[in-house]
């Protein structure tokens, strides 16, 4: 059943937006398959519009007020019905961005004098008003399929469909190891998904190795992900690989080609570590249910670290934990802190940023390979292993580097963005298998450009607009939890991506650092507790308005650009690095505050 | 007793100084009357100055170590003794400076083999190997005399002697007001400090009220310090006063000046302000012991407003446990939060920017007269008058009204420095006088150019570089708690200005805030507890290397003048603010972290 199905009534007339910091708007509220959409009446000069999908919570009060929950982001650029928005879509993202997170606080409320139902019920009433809460529930959950989603309909003027895709991301990767050495080889034994489902057509694997033997080791990993490789260090030659948990079993299984696997990996009397993401005592407990970890006596070559990073409902609870104080006005100084305490996301951040900077440590400076994984291999693994190639490898800290190691590390290596990000981060009803690990990627990413300002090419930006995009995004590129169904419901042919939106020069320069400069240096970061920082930007991003510190970014962005444009002219050179427009500057670092200013 | 005559050994040759973070350096220790000098062996290439009056501790140690414990302050550019240093002096200051704070972590040790005491000993020894700790302690305190500090000595090349001293502050700011108004008059009723020994010779009260009143009003009020203008608001006339505590005590005194004094300042049916500093039980605790406050009774036109600033003993123990916590590198990040959580410095900073925005928003938003005082009127006082003028005023945010902000408002206005400063900021001897009340208003101060990175003329460097020398100076400024004892000693006769040395061109550029444009605006700052940050570069400063940000900061500074001279090239104006020069851009942002690069 398509969503808009469920429309009874397409339009509400009369209807009061009320947003904190800014004076209500009163105006004509829309429904459509895709979006809320709110027109100011008399004039319509402020249109708004809202992807469903960014919906937190339909309540219904008493005095029959229809209260709305939306989630900070908001439509894109394109219209999709067929008034074009009279007022520019950065106004409407700005200020139906305001509305963030939580309900109470930061909610805006359509107050509706004549309210009347948008929603048709599917199930009979049981009175003239339908519990609006329940409806939108199930009419949101009915969207089960994504083919439906506003994705497949959005048509951005200027760009084309197929462009943006990365296609070749394991192709391009082998070329790079390749030029350095001849250990790795690109297999297709996955290429209808069948030894792996999460994994995409063509992984690396020990060049060694047969694809016969790679698909018996897949069936001894959880999930089928057998160990690849995802990134090949070249100072020294070690390499980074990441699987799934062995199925050991209470009964010790093992399994000779996943065994063989690991070994032709390792050298001559090499040694490797494997950085197991769970406790020492969860991966035993793991045994139970089937699953376990790699034996001393199995792989005697390889050496276990534990490094138990939360994820999952607790890594949920204390982000909205975080979210819940960030909001809350009333505190004391020491009641904050320890609300902050007792959030634990610093923790793990810290604890995120440490496992990778071991991952690293021992690439870079043992010498050793390093595998990396925790049960199913799709959330912490990818955390560690996307950020230890963030600290390693100066490539990955491009604006182009950056997005290939998002498509690589996360997007086709299986992170189940829809399982995981399914719901609004901050909605109140949340799925077993949400978590915010790309979130805490994000914050971690944040941390790295925090204490390395010079070393990162894109800001803070990106990252805001990466966690947007992967919740309720008008782009094909977050679509689904792999590569199988992202190729069974033709994501890549029916869809935009969120690449060639982004890399489009007019939006580009939003998302550059000013004062990137190419390091190429491992940066290591401090992961003291002293030196991990809320990300003020993310999670005071509705609340506290940061208009000056935009304002800063975008005077040096300025600054940059007037320093080249005059290194321009007097050398009369075009430098390697595209410049923002000069009008454009000023809207740069506008993250969407408007509401609280 | 000078301090010269105590030095028994003046050199120790073949010393180790062993530093974290860098290698041991073996040298000759030098003891001359004002610095600890280290020259390495056998070159020499190092030359460390470090000004005696850094020296936190001194330690006697088993196997005969000594060890010295210097805080990150380092002797200044100049040469006291008959060589001139060969390092620069940036790097002297880099390198002592990175012996931080507290003693364990961040000692320099000079461990000489074969150890000799440096100090003859007032007292008969008991051995061959006196107590260096409490020699130490005795030969620093002796320097009971002021006018045998180095700044006597300093003579700094390109600097007069008289240049920099803000000599007609008083006058200058009566000027500014006179052209507003004339309620106000500059009295000299404390023109031989008679009236209140802590009040500058000359200070403005209000025009209608005649020098005997106010001296009969001075004696009702703690230490003299009668109620006196310190900011007028020429947006709407408002004013703000501070004084002392009136001297109430448990039998209601009252005096008729005084209350002639604040009626005076009040128009027709003008309502006023008091804000208090203390809790309303303190104050009335204060009436036992003959202080108190204004009574609803005697100023029916004031209405109190009690705020609670720590000061004294509490606020030093808070900053203490905040530096112990910044300094313990093995906690885990929840231990962390709730160490910095139990130092409660934030809840200090937080409080004292709601107490100034408080008294702000009585004169800007309510249009009504404030007086501000607490006890003695010399510490919170001075700290909410400060931080209201920086917050209403945007005089006070360019660097040359910030100096003279910190002239009036903390240096003329008599807040005791040489007792609240008198030991290192980290020594673990503290007299009881002793409170980083000073370091508080810095640190309000940093809160407010981060939050407004526009705003303020000056960054960071400025900051920090007030910090170190409010503790241990080559220069006047800071000497001394009041004009009177600034007067006898002949500071502005025999000392350089620390004014007159920041003002220099080549030093001056590193004070400035590359971004700063002036804001006539009024800058609310938020004081909700997720606004406040930890001022990492002042707590971390050396302990986590900041670098990378320090560059960052150089990199905006290269921008800004690269882009200004580019307008230069083609307009063919000069600017109206200096610039820095191309050198000395690079060195700019280093606060000395050498020591844990």
């Amino acid at each position: 059943m398509e969503f808009s199905e469920l429309i009874k009534t397409a339009t509400v007339e009369d209807v009061l937006l009320s947003r904190p910091g800014v004076a209500a708007v009163r105006g004509t509220l829309c429904i459509t398959s895709h979006h809320l959409l709110l027109s100011s009446c008399p004039r319509g000069d402020l249109e708004l519009w809202l992807l469903i999908r960014n919906v937190d919570a339909v309540e219904k009060r008493v005095h029959n007020l229809g209260w709305c929950h939306p989630r900070g982001v908001a439509a894109p650029c394109g219209t999709p019905g067929s008034r074009a928005p009279r007022a520019p879509s950065r106004c409407a993202a700005r200020t139906c961005g305001c509305c963030s997170w939580r309900s109470r606080a930061w909610s805006s409320a359509w107050t509706s004098p004549a309210p009347s139902s948008l929603l048709r019920r599917k199930t009979p009433s049981r009175g003239l008003f339908p519990s609006h809460e329940s409806l939108a529930a199930q009419a949101l959950c009915s969207l089960d399929s994504v083919m439906l989603t506003y994705p497949f309909f959005h048509r951005p003027p200027g760009l084309r469909l197929q462009h943006g895709w990365h296609r070749a991301v394991p192709e391009r990767h082998l070329q790079r190891v390749a030029s350095q050495t001849s250990q790795w080889r690109l297999s297709s034994v996955n290429g209808d998904f069948g030894a792996c489902p999460s994994y995409p057509r063509a992984v690396l694997v020990p060049a060694a190795l047969g694809d016969e033997a790679v698909a018996k080791a897949a069936r001894f990993r959880q999930g089928g992900r057998f160990p690849v490789l995802c990134y090949f260090h070249p100072k020294n030659g070690t390499a980074l690989l990441r699987s799934s948990q062995p199925l050991t079993g209470p009964n010790r299984r093992r399994c000779r080609e996943d065994e063989q696997l690991l070994g032709t990996v390792l050298g001559e009397g090499e040694r490797g570590f494997v950085i197991d993401t769970r406790s020492a005592q969860a991966a035993k407990q793991a045994r139970m249910s089937g699953g376990g970890t790699e034996p001393k006596s199995s792989y005697p070559r390889w050496r276990r670290l534990h490094r138990a990073l939360e994820r999952g409902r607790p890594l949920q609870e204390s982000f909205a934990r975080l979210v819940e104080a960030c909001s809350d006005p009333a505190l004391s100084m020491e009641r904050w802190l320890g609300r902050l305490e007792g959030s634990r996301w610093l923790s793990h951040v810290k604890a995120a940023l440490s496992t990778a900077c071991l991952a690293a440590q021992c690439l870079d400076r043992e010498g050793c390979k390093v595998l990396v994984h925790g049960a199913e291999g799709t959330d912490t693994t990818l955390l560690v292993t996307a950020l230890a190639q963030l600290i390693l490898d100066p490539a990955c800290r491009t604006l182009e580097g950056f997005q290939e190691l998002l498509e690589r590390e996360w997007i086709q290596a299986g992170h189940p963005f829809q399982l995981r990000c399914a719901r609004s981060a901050c909605s109140h009803a949340r799925g077993k298998q949400e978590a915010p690990v790309f979130l805490l990627f994000l914050d971690c990413v944040w941390q790295l450009s925090r204490q390395f300002p010079f070393s990162l090419e894109f800001g803070e930006q990106l990252l805001l607009t990466l966690f947007d995009n992967a919740y309720a995004s008008a782009y094909g590129t977050f679509l689904c939890n792999n590569e199988k169904e992202r190729s069974l419901c033709k994501v890549r042919e029916s869809t935009h991506s969120l690449w060639a939106w982004l890399n489009q020069p007019e939006e580009k320069h939003k998302y550059l650092n000013p004062l990137y400069s190419h390091n190429p240096l491992v940066i290591w970061p401090s992961v003291e507790p002293q030196s991990i920082q809320l990300w003020q930007g993310f999670f005071l991003r509705w609340i506290r308005p940061s208009q000056h510190l935009d304002e800063a970014w975008v005077e040096i962005q300025r600054l940059v650009q007037g320093k080249n444009s005059s290194l321009q002219e007097s050398t009369g050179k075009r430098l390697s690095q595209p410049l923002p427009e000069p009008s454009a500057g000023t809207e740069n670092g506008e993250t969407g505050t408007a509401g609280t200013r």
